[in-house]
């Protein structure tokens, strides 16, 4: 961790700082190494500070494993936050800006979405659960915007909202399997592209072609 | 493992049944334990053989994580040469017919496609390429299926084949994730909502209400 010169600055701040250092850099050695390979002293390393200076603000490798898996529904939390507060978009316009800030996020922090998928069952039972709750509630937001479109007519009346919502999550999160920015495969334009292919998933072949129009406007 | 009673089977196939039997046994091991955390011993026991008869059929434990990951793309080709045999459907209909199979047999074997996708990348360096190539090849089918729907005026011609085929995957391979068999999420008809789904977004909103609904048909 790099030395904090300006000790003038209100701890909690710096302090939350240095929290984010640590699990910036945990992560970078969880996704080199594997969490399950990678030890306490690696992030210590990867820090550039000694083992016992880390245990300042960590007891076990999990609590930085958690952290990182909090961090990531901190950020989810910023998403859904932004899609539910724009009243001037109906359910679908909602879904179409939730899958695009959603590949968004997933396509710039490919790292961590990878150790979340990967080793979030590595997690002691109370804190998979912790996870797994925050997940609930996410599935939750976008189950109600697909049966609100349903119940706007906007959406295929003949999909089910549940089946649909991990229809999504698969789409927006198996980005991390396969796409690299680095890759031919990376096209600028893939939140646009996801949006798109999930839109016309909701919407459905049942919908009248004046939503299909709508939802073309807002993709 | 069980012993071979009918001593005259000709040799080949009972060494096949056997092989079977130890992937068989390997997948019920890695998937309870984890690939890192399992090793040659608990197969051997999950077999009640001894760990040097078990040497017979293998030399590491990674030979059993690539011979279960090889019968997986052996599976996944019977599903292909099925699908492309269809003359009697068009690209749509093909599209549909492989969705729905490969969930189907996603959901009849969850422990391994959740072992593939967690442990593909503990394979060394040659026998990893090999994998790929074999999903390399099984890729190019589902794309070459989406280019041959977008010539014939099926599929949205706006969108690109490459990124569809993933959110395809993603859509069809996710199910490992969240679907449950004994779960209230588990309903029987899982192939065809995801079929569904996935066919709209091939289809998209530009395609002819004509084309929409002869896909509704075929799903």
């Amino acid at each position: 961790m790099a030395p904090d010169r300006r000790t003038n600055h209100p701890r909690p701040q710096r302090h939350r700082r240095r929290d984010r250092e640590v699990v910036e850099a945990a992560e970078r050695v969880f996704y080199e190494r594997g969490y399950s390979g990678a030890s306490v002293q690696d992030v210590a390393d990867e820090l550039g500070i000694l083992k016992g200076s880390l245990y300042h603000y960590i007891d076990t490798k999990e609590d930085l494993l958690f952290r990182l898996l909090e961090e990531v529904h901190e950020d989810v939390q910023v998403i859904i936050s932004e899609v539910a507060a724009r009243d001037d978009l109906d359910a679908i316009g909602r879904i179409a800006l939730y899958v695009r800030r959603t590949v968004e996020y997933n396509v710039q922090h490919l790292p961590r979405i990878s150790i979340y998928y990967h080793d979030v069952q590595r997690l002691t039972e109370a804190r998979r659960a912790a996870i797994f709750s925050r997940r609930k509630e996410h599935e939750s937001f976008l189950t109600e915007l697909i049966t609100e479109a349903q119940r706007a007519g906007q959406a295929d009346p003949a999909i089910d909202a549940g089946i649909v919502t991990n229809c999504i999550f698969g789409t927006a999160i198996w980005v991390y399997r396969w796409y690299r920015p680095d890759g031919k495969s990376a096209p600028v334009d893939l939140p646009d592209l996801c949006a798109r292919f999930v839109l016309s998933g909701v919407v459905g072949p049942a919908a009248s072609l004046t939503s299909v129009q709508s939802t073309n406007r807002l993709v």
